[in-house]
């Protein structure tokens, strides 16, 4: 299932290519880093005001896709693969269940 | 690598049970929605900066997987599975190469 | 100078009666709560921006401006007087010096 | 209540000399901009929060404070005044009732 955000990071990467003028995702591109982390802000407090707005799970499921697909557009231009993403929380789990978090903070 | 999320996510609903003394996600679950939310904000303003600044790509590889982190956090908070987030991305996919994103704007 | 603050506030709160097609605070005030909300959490992401992008000065004024604006709408459209806000910064001043923040956390 | 900003202004500056162990404002500008700029984004959350989770208006007022608070404290820590976002706001009101906002976007 995680090949989804593989396949995911495929079709991004294809993006670089496209028009501007008609792909959403080669316009972020375009228009540059800071663009990208605008729409990332922007989709986190997305996250927020669903997490408390009462609008029910599929709008917070649809606020997550759109603030994990920002990040993985973030990761593309940057030319880094989202696998290091999952390599990153992977090596976390590894570490006596995730809570070498609490003792990094 | 595959199933990172799946792992990740039996992970955190194993924390439910944990002492949030010593958990530091039970500690967010006990905390409730509203800070968890305020963790996928703060990490949200971590990628923004780590974008910016010139941490270089381990840095903001590191924040993105908090904010993962966290946004997995507030699923399994709210009973959600993060294989409806996997799903709705590879939903956008199958629709003329997540151009219906463009569309929808 | 604090004034500019109350005008401003005095020229939203007039707004209140405007058409939500031609005033842009009128329409953010129809719109509702978790609109101003999602331009407040748009605003400060754009301050963390201009803060770190070497954009220069000009544009990290603008950018807070902006940002205060959007807290300003929040708060007319709440019923707050904006002297709140200032009442509770003079009353931290009043604190050993805004020390207390400190105490507080 | 007139001038309030510009005396938190002014507290602020002189904060610059004090010791960074026993002052807050000081121990952040210490850690530097993107230190300051984390809390920006972490107090926009809170007020987001604020704004939705029905704690009731004092807590927005103070939320609103606290975003405020350390915007001075990003403004003074780049040498820029407070007085510059209060001009840059009566210079929106001046044209044609801050309407001149939607006309930019």
């Amino acid at each position: 299932m995680d090949d989804v955000l593989q396949q995911l990071a495929r079709v991004l990467e294809a993006r670089r290519d496209a028009d501007p003028e008609t792909s959403y995702v080669a316009g972020l591109y375009a228009r540059g880093t800071e663009a990208i982390l605008r729409k990332v802000g922007e989709e986190a407090t997305e996250v927020v005001i669903a997490g408390l707005a009462g609008e029910g799970d599929e709008a917070l499921v649809h606020e997550v896709a759109d603030l994990w697909f920002h990040t993985l557009v973030l990761m593309v231009h940057r030319g880094l693969e989202p696998e290091r993403v999952l390599a990153e929380l992977a090596r976390r789990m590894g570490q006596s269940g995730i809570e070498e978090k609490a003792a990094r903070r």
